[in-house]
């Protein structure tokens, strides 16, 4: 079925205005009802799931890949408290910062305020419906979803549970459009909306993003790739610099925060790299190494050289590139090179090293002593996030609410003139 | 001459990364340096700055134009001045803000750091030329530098002394680049380079920043017009009223935070009007009002009607479009219907209408109070400015060392695992 994409974002823009202003009461009490409205509609929304599992089984689906899919009560249950956990964050619009006296006695300031209308675009796990939704209307945005395809009739039973939270709130229901249609060509014309639509968020592989990247008319706050680096500094704590490096690639291994690539200081790779190399090779963790580990390490603990395209590549799996380095500088040397811009960890005691690292490594999140695993909107304190950003402008890292505001400048007189 | 820009964009990136780890007084001495060669080749420049005033004579250029092209002593002084109050600004690059400890003991921030290499394209005054590049380099940015044709000889005259500024005080030569060359095609060539440069900042008309609006493969920071609004409510201070439109409109009428419009609420017109309007006249301004205007204001001050166009227009001129408005309501839906989102004004006694004017509209800046002249960057106190950005991300309203800059996340761990 064709859908009017462009007449729901000029709807959208429209409902962006009164939700702009709404108090943060208003949109708390949506947010609430839209969790209630959830658990009521448990049954229906595990009815309109299975048509979902049915096609994705149909259609030959991996088993993991229809676990995403998969809607339980649980899963509904924890959707629900997501949508009260943003409730119960600070509402960011409005707030007045750094306002200052000029010398003529104006005072200058900066109000935060909403984007205006966000269009988000995300496969698969139908739970983002819920969570981009909540983080859109608490921060003040108008949203327009559109969901991956094999999650459709999902989708749409949530959306349905999210309007009628604003409806029996009075805020425009016009504030969270879902695009119902599974027709392809709705994403092209959301990212022509150029004049109504402020910010696209693309979430999901990178062969999505890539493509919204190239088509879209509108800005777009995205990462493309997690290519995360542990370093392993001469003057690390070995013992923590396993626990690191362990938790860094294993703890989950299919994310965008899981470290990819382990740097060892050559001064510690003999001490290091035997006892790492055995115990993520016990966990279960292929390695891809340079030929100085091949070196150090006992030879029945099995690895394969590294290819150049292994320090480019995002493995979201069990293995793991490995490559010792002669000097901090070179560590740097090798992530600026190498890195996707996500997040890079550095495992020292030096201090004068570890900040260093933190400075020079132009990356969005970088890190001291830290798993690569913690770059994570609630893990930050963010309390919810929408993604995370490697890009250079707007915002970096986790995207929560505060990315979703901008700040514009406020000016209070008694009737000053320029000179 | 073709000029190989994507060679120099290539540099530019290489330079960015020591640029950004430079301290502050690095970059200091190197401002501190130009600013003096500037002064030094004052002879020099005069001799460059005379190609270009004789070319522009020669394509008849208007007077006004020619005035703007002109470098006399009192201009590169006052150029110098402007690199030397940039090194006299606080460093906003490793600035560490909001560093707070989660649950598990780790604590986590965020550092400011530059953007990387920022292209700046602009026309006609070279001064932009030493404004421009003192900004990117105080802000650990990496710039590549485009002026007008018609400034050839004098922008690249200043961009040498800027070069050996930085050569002398050891900072990489390549982090400020003049493209020099007056071939068109050079700047479709920068737009194409967003593999090596981050951001685009066009400084000068409509004409030339929608091309590069249409044109760019990297983000803009930009503004198109300066449609201004003052806003005269029934709580007006009818004197203030009066002072704040004849400031906001006469000061200066060629610049973008000029008042082009201005809304008065019709409880108040017949007392603000006959006077404002005769005023404004006696100044030279031309009036296109409405028909309520009309019909309050003595026939012999001379004014015409607006057409619909009026509403939509920068005039960039001593005229101005007039309208009563029935309500506050009223005034902020014209501002949403026809402002550029760049600068609008309530003057008003009234607290909760101040604070709803504040609030409601959605403009880069917004003022109670205060002529939209103010708008600017060294009026709110900024120390200089790259421009104005009217855009929803990144930045909005006047840009400053800030604009310039982004927030990567840091965290400071001691050996913390994800659970």
């Amino acid at each position: 079925m064709k859908v009017d994409v462009m007449a729901m974002a000029q709807r959208a823009r429209r409902a962006a205005r009164p939700l702009s202003m709404a108090d943060e009461d208003s949109k708390n009490r949506a947010l609430l009802a839209m969790a209630d409205l959830l658990v009521q509609n448990t049954t229906q929304l595990q009815q309109e799931n299975a048509l979902d599992l049915q096609a994705a089984t149909a259609k030959g689906l991996s088993p993991a890949m229809i676990d995403r899919l998969r809607l339980d009560a649980g899963r509904i249950a924890a959707m629900a408290e997501g949508l009260r956990q943003v409730a119960a964050l600070p509402d960011p619009v409005g707030e007045i910062t750094n306002l200052k006296p000029r010398p003529n006695g104006m005072r200058v300031g900066r109000m935060r305020m909403p984007l205006g209308v966000v269009g988000v675009i995300y496969e698969s796990r139908p739970n983002v419906t819920a969570d981009a939704a909540a983080l859109c209307v608490k921060s003040g945005n108008a949203v327009i979803l559109r969901g991956g395809s094999e999650a459709y009739h999902s989708n749409r039973a949530i959306a349905a549970c999210l309007s009628q939270g604003l409806l029996a709130t009075g805020l425009p229901v016009d504030a969270v459009q879902y695009i119902d249609t599974t027709d392809r060509s709705a994403v092209g014309d959301l990212l022509r909306c150029d004049k109504w639509v402020d910010v696209i968020i693309p979430r999901g592989g990178k062969d999505l993003i890539a493509c919204v990247m190239a088509d879209s008319h509108i800005p777009v706050i995205k990462h493309l790739d997690g290519i995360c680096h542990t370093y392993v500094d001469r003057y690390a704590d070995l013992e923590m610099a396993l626990a690191l490096t362990l938790n860094g690639k294993m703890q989950r291994t299919g994310v965008c925060n899981t470290t990819e690539t382990l740097l060892v200081h050559q001064a510690v790779a003999a001490a290091f790299l035997p006892k790492a190399c055995q115990q993520l090779a016990a966990a279960g963790c292929e390695l891809r190494v340079c030929p100085r580990t091949r070196a150090l390490v006992p030879a029945e603990i099995p690895m394969v050289e590294a290819t150049p395209e292994d320090w480019d590549t995002e493995y979201l799996a069990a293995i793991l590139s490995i490559r010792v380095v002669d000097s901090l500088e070179e560590a740097i040397d090798h992530i600026e090179a190498h890195s996707s811009r996500h997040t890079e960890t550095i495992v020292t005691q030096d201090y004068a090293r570890a900040l260093r690292f933190l400075r020079e490594v132009d990356s969005a999140s970088v890190m001291v002593n830290a798993s690569t695993r913690f770059s994570d909107g609630f893990e930050f304190g963010l309390g919810a996030e929408m993604g995370i950003s490697t890009d250079k402008l707007h915002v970096r890292g986790p995207v929560g609410l505060e990315g979703l505001t901008i700040q514009k400048y406020i000016v209070l007189g008694d009737g000053q003139l320029r000179q």
